[in-house]
């Protein structure tokens, strides 16, 4: 049974590492056992859909195609009960037909799942939360009859779940209990300017606010805070997800110190022949250079084709770890950051300075242009460039950070980034591009 | 008199080394002598207001402000006519006025001049060339009553050019002697796409001829190339420009093989205490350790940072040079490039290997995608990336090349950029984003 690798999970994680497999060696038996009856789903794609934007899948292979054209053996509603790692043997329930497969190598990719809060009422009718697009039509039939729907979370999901209801017509409550949204990305300057559109799209917008209780007879009716009552016709909880470890867990696999599965830059765990990749792993921090845990697609599909070339072909590749970069848009503004925030950087002991600047997309000139903000973040003496934020109402600037992922993955100065040859036209960027301008106000008179 | 800065030359660079001596030392002199009636001023918008795009300024600053508000003496309409090193002066003339004025530290920035080629028919009426902002009114009367106009060199000013003579209703011609647009900048598998735009936009496009005459009894009527003669109203010389090298060279400041002023980091000519910066000088060329010109404004302006700064505090500051990044559009087409491109990269004896995908700019089920192709190089067998060009319908592409050249001055290899922790939201990137997937490609089944 060496020659078969089993996945656990189809999503963006399984699904990368099954293909990888199987391209990389096309005689190893590759089985992916998904619990749901989808592979490649997008969780990401949840709030379009709902907006009614996103058009065609929520899939980006069917599971038919992965069998058909990559000769993968996908097994769908198929829930892994326990892994054996002695044994190496995962026990399957397909919907109370029970089944044992062996594996040479196993792959774990079952991914997070919402992490619901401990208070009262949050099985009541009316109240969901986005996990995972198999779902979606409960969620649409909880919406057809609101009007007032509570998101709780001002996280990306909540923002984009925002911009989702508001563009169907419903009344919008935001929760977040910290003083500002996206709480853990951005920092309160930037937060302040992503609270003010909100509002002036027409969210209510309830900040420094916790929720402490659903209420409703048979259906919510009302959602209570530390602060008010409200009056809504459902909820929906955006309150943060957690890795799934219980598998991992109760196989002895060992866990992180941020509750998801330890692995090493080969996504080897502590058992030999188990690999584990996605939202269920703790990842390197580049800038941090310690185990954090951010789910995110992107990362768990490059953990994939690590985990999965790795699996037959031992240790091929490595994954050298994540930057903290997110990008997420409410309407028209986007917001983006990489790196880490002021207050990460004061909390993991890091000496930094930070300067926010206002700048325009385009030259002078130039009509069309709209404001974004940008805020620049530097390890002092040294200057090294640790994080940025950005904040503008053009999809152009969501690209911003990824020039400021490259300047830290390359250790780059605030001179470095100063002197770095970006593009310039007048119809894409200022003569003085706005991350040069952020970098020049950060260099305190250098520039 | 060590205690003045005589600057020559208002433009990006001349202005900015004049700006920044100022700021760090406002005891000292400094005066900024410009031959024009402007300063700041910007050659790159004068497309744009021909075609009635650019609102307000052709400049950044007037002298005026240059003059309240940063305390710098600036000189319009004055010519310096020659520079004695020894004696450490420089000679103006001011419409018929004499003078000599005398100075401790010296910044050329005399910039770059349309290179006209020397082909009969070049003086006569409706012949004109973009050397200034100050003349645009000369380009605008020649337009007036032309209905065919020949554009002459498919360099970037030649290609918007052609977008704004179309837009303003003119019959476009676009002569190029290499077999595609661009060709300094794009490999021709690029050009072919840019080439595919110019023609379905309405641009009569003739590659592989080279202009050998313009004719007309007084003012243009055809032009002749080595393959055809064309009835035009007007011809627009973007036949490329040419360092502004005279007063240097007769200074006896040293020029370098690229025929520029050469300059070491720290903007310093061969002459003690004259420097100079912008399009007037050689760069050091990043990735191919060598020097080039390559005449750009964004370079203008550090380069000109730096000058000002160095004549004023010594070596306190370095330029690490360029990498051969350039942007530009046609219309809704954002074409951009940095690095070497496969034929460069061959010239200077490296070998590389190239792959070119199309990809979407966002996620498969998300409205309103564009086709961005990407083309990405490297250096074989280190992995190392030398170069890019990204051409597509969506101005956010033009980033992408920002974010190679942060990963080219990095030094990242096919790896690093793979694994690059960029951005992701379904309206702003495909989950693989289209330069991963060019990565990837490159990659060679590595991942």
């Amino acid at each position: 049974m060496l020659d078969r690798v089993v996945v656990v999970g189809g999503g963006a994680a399984g699904a990368s590492a099954a293909a990888r497999a199987r391209r990389l060696e096309p005689r190893v038996e590759v089985v992916l056992v998904e619990a749901s009856g989808m592979i490649t789903h997008a969780p990401c794609a949840i709030p379009y859909a709902i907006a009614g934007i996103a058009v065609g899948g929520m899939v980006t292979y069917t599971a038919d195609e992965f069998e058909r054209e990559r000769g993968i053996k996908v097994l769908l509603n198929a829930r892994v009960t326990d892994i054996d790692v002695d044994k190496r043997v995962v026990y399957i329930d397909r919907g109370g037909m029970y089944e044992r497969l062996a594996w040479g190598r196993l792959v774990i990719a079952t991914g997070a799942a919402p992490s619901i809060p401990r208070i009262p009422g949050t099985d009541l009718k009316g109240v969901v939360t986005l996990r995972h697009p198999a779902y979606i039509d409960d969620i649409r039939r909880v919406l057809e009859t609101a009007s007032r729907v509570a998101i709780v979370g001002g996280s990306y999901l909540g923002i984009e779940m925002a911009e989702a209801l508001l563009s169907i017509g419903k009344k919008v409550l935001l929760i977040e209990k910290e003083n500002r949204p996206l709480p853990t990305a951005l920092d309160s300057d930037m937060g302040e300017v992503v609270a003010r559109e909100l509002i002036s799209r027409g969210v209510e917008l309830h900040l420094g606010e916790s929720l402490t209780e659903i209420r409703g007879r048979d259906r919510v009716e009302n959602i209570v805070t530390d602060r008010e009552s409200y009056s809504v016709d459902a909820v929906i909880l955006a309150t943060g997800v957690k890795p799934n470890t219980e598998l991992a867990l109760r196989a002895g696999i060992r866990l992180g110190s941020t509750g998801a599965i330890q692995v090493n830059e080969y996504m080897e765990t502590s058992i030999d022949g188990v690999y584990a990749a996605g939202d269920v792993v703790e990842k390197f921090h580049r800038v941090l250079r310690k185990s954090v845990w951010i789910p995110l697609a992107t990362t768990a599909n490059k953990e994939g084709q690590v985990a999965g070339a790795n699996s037959v072909r031992g240790r091929a590749l490595k994954f050298p770890g994540v930057l903290g970069t997110t990008v997420t848009r409410f309407f028209n503004l986007y917001i983006a950051r990489t790196g880490l925030s002021t207050r990460e950087a004061l909390e993991n002991g890091l000496n930094v300075e930070s300067r926010t600047v206002k700048a325009r997309t385009k030259a002078h000139y130039f009509p069309g242009a709209s404001e974004v903000y940008v805020k620049l973040i530097a390890e002092m003496p040294s200057g090294r460039i640790v994080g940025a934020q950005v904040v503008g109402w053009d999809h152009a600037v969501a690209s911003y950070i990824d020039v400021v992922a490259a300047a830290i993955a390359g250790g780059m100065t605030i001179d470095d980034l100063f002197f770095l040859d970006m593009g310039y036209t007048p119809s894409t960027a200022p003569v003085w591009h706005p991350l040069i301008v952020a970098t020049r106000v950060l260099s305190r008179g250098r520039f």
